[in-house]
């Protein structure tokens, strides 16, 4: 029985997350459960797994939350403080899926506990690598990857020196995009970019996986988590998704790993390492899905992967304000105040046009995303 | 620096051993060379490695074998009690490639030291699997596997527990034959039946992989190298080879290992675990490869892993009966003494009438093996 914590319980991963709870309610006694806003749906699943305390980032929906929990002998608390408080209370698996920036504080106060920290927030490795890698490093803590592609390298480095790596493989399915001419990709609207062909995501998400940013972030976080140097990294594109990464050994052998595309597989090895659990999810049937197919990544339509990688070579905030900036041209597409094109060529602009000094500490890492923003909102303005 | 004896220094394996072994004459002192009956060929590898020992199986060559050494210091010996003594010698790595039962004694003496064996005699698990098991667990031996495919399911087994494997999934390239109809295939000549689509191999295992009997005797031998029950084997068609086999965990992960069509690869995995070391074998291009495809075994025109499978669930005497019996009717099918399609009948109706007891020692093994012998080539007779 070991204890647990989710930060973002109300997000698509935290319902994974508690959806596996459920199913080994044996295995689990959960801790603290946040949500930003949601106070009602918070509380029920406080209800439901017995929670210690159950947090809203968002201090105005602190009464609603109270009220719901009433009666149940679970703490309420709010705002930024009380998660960080909730992540240091010492779970021994926290899983961190706090979406943007606001995740940072409280992932790094899980990660000062030296426990196992489930990551899933994107910018702790994105905006804040150097910062919650040395975190990591001093307190001992383990991270263990819970995005699709970084697990499945975590899973194919368990038991081997990553000093023997040849190449790590980030497989990428192209997004809804992925045969599309430059000319039409510069048409592209909103509702074309949000369809993803086999994840269901959220609007940003699916725009970073149609523009390529995704997959441009997710170099920058194997980076960070994957100590074998920028140029053992590379992309590969494969649309089936079945394929969630490889690891290429000086002997000539890859391991890949490959399963469905649900979210609980990953979040299962997680939860369980360095065990496995039973998840739900239906066997893997090569003969039914028939062809596994790859090709290389075209970065004179899709440039965010080589902006992301010229981001790791650039260091320091580089990394960070390339996700700000992206961020913002991406609500700027969705907004439709530019064209899908545009949008990693905004990125591109910001990132040359703002030097911002390496950020030391999470506090910087904010400075340097709040700053890049305020650049990246103005660079935006002579597109309209 | 670690002690290795190749027993089977002149056949394909061992070349790609001392290949291996070449390029890292830093890592290994060469203890013992042996060949069957090749003893010049086996003096100058003596010689190149610095040998202690070489030793030849045919007595008959002891005479070349001793001039071709003179004035080296090697110790040159013949014979099969000689065999074993050079695999008894205590090498840290032994590599066991001698083909066929002629293999059986001196990879079990290089199991009795207690040290590492790199397995490529299919004998030794086929048809003596349960006594050879027996001895690794008794002097906790580390047995290495050097068949691709088991190399692969090794591979992705590394850091994880047997108790959570849901399938492990042999791939087969399914032959040159795996398109062809059931009237196509009964006219299928010896020369058809040698030449392999991937691989470069001898005619016997050629023949072997047409017939998919290839894909059962490995199917035996994961049954034993593998402690996951027998239900939890499977094959699938990957005509590409690339992915030489899988292993699906309980959580829906699949990890697989790829490579290329290169033996080195498998056996540097061996030689160097539980490091890696480098091979000159080019890294794996997936997007050159483009595709790679799978699809269900035929059991109806390729009945060989139908009948592996009973014989591993029959047990006992089983699988060196099987193994005899196709060696039996392989040899009768490219003598042109019968029809492709008889070869694996031919081996099936000499299981069903050949009970044998189960053999409990290695006598045993080599008695059965002997007496299926007799009764595959009578069962022959009245096919002529």
């Amino acid at each position: 029985m070991r204890t647990i914590t989710v930060l973002g319980a109300t997000g698509s991963i935290g319902a994974s997350t508690l959806d596996l709870v459920r199913r080994n309610r044996d295995s689990f006694r959960v801790l603290a459960l946040t949500a930003n806003a949601q106070a009602a749906e918070l509380a029920v699943l406080a209800r439901e797994f017995g929670a210690e305390v159950a947090v809203v980032a968002d201090e105005s929906r602190l009464a609603d939350l109270r009220e719901a929990l009433a009666g149940s002998g679970i703490e309420a608390a709010a705002g930024e403080a009380a998660l960080v408080e909730a992540a240091a209370r010492g779970a021994d698996i926290t899983v961190a899926a706090i979406v943007g920036c606001a995740g940072l504080a409280p992932t790094m106060a899980a990660i000062e506990q030296g426990k196992v920290v489930a990551l899933a927030n994107k910018e702790a490795l994105v905006s804040a690598g150097f910062v919650m890698t040395a975190a990591v490093a001093r307190t001992g803590a383990t991270l263990l990857p819970v995005d699709s592609e970084h697990n499945a390298i975590f899973q194919c480095l368990t038991g081997n020196d990553p000093a023997h790596v040849r190449w790590i493989t980030l497989t990428a399915s192209g997004g809804p995009f992925r045969d599309w001419s430059l000319d039409r990709l510069h048409a592209a609207t909103p509702a074309e970019a949000v369809k993803h062909p086999n994840w269901s995501m959220g609007a940003k998400i699916s725009v970073d996986s149609a523009t390529m940013m995704n997959k441009g972030l997710e170099f920058i976080e194997a980076f960070h988590l994957f100590p074998v140097g920028v140029e053992r990294l590379r992309i590969i594109v494969h649309p089936q998704s079945i394929v969630h990464s490889m690891v290429e050994y000086r002997d000539g052998s890859t391991l890949a790993q490959l399963g469905p595309s649900d979210m609980r597989v990953p979040i299962a090895s997680a939860l369980a390492w360095p065990e496995r659990m039973d998840t739900p999810c239906a066997p893997l049937d090569l003969a039914a899905i028939g062809e596994l197919t790859f090709r290389h990544p075209d970065e004179s339509r899709f440039p965010a992967t080589r902006l992301a990688r010229e981001a790791v070579i650039a260091g320091g905030a580089a990394p960070a304000i390339l996700n700000a900036a992206n961020e913002i041209a991406v609500a700027a597409f969705l907004d439709g105040q530019i064209a899908f094109t545009r949008i990693v060529q905004c990125a591109e602009n910001v990132l040359e046009s703002c030097p911002l000094p390496p950020p030391a500490s999470l506090d910087e890492v904010i400075a340097v995303d709040r700053e890049a923003r305020v650049k990246a909102r103005e660079a935006m303005e002579p597109v309209r």
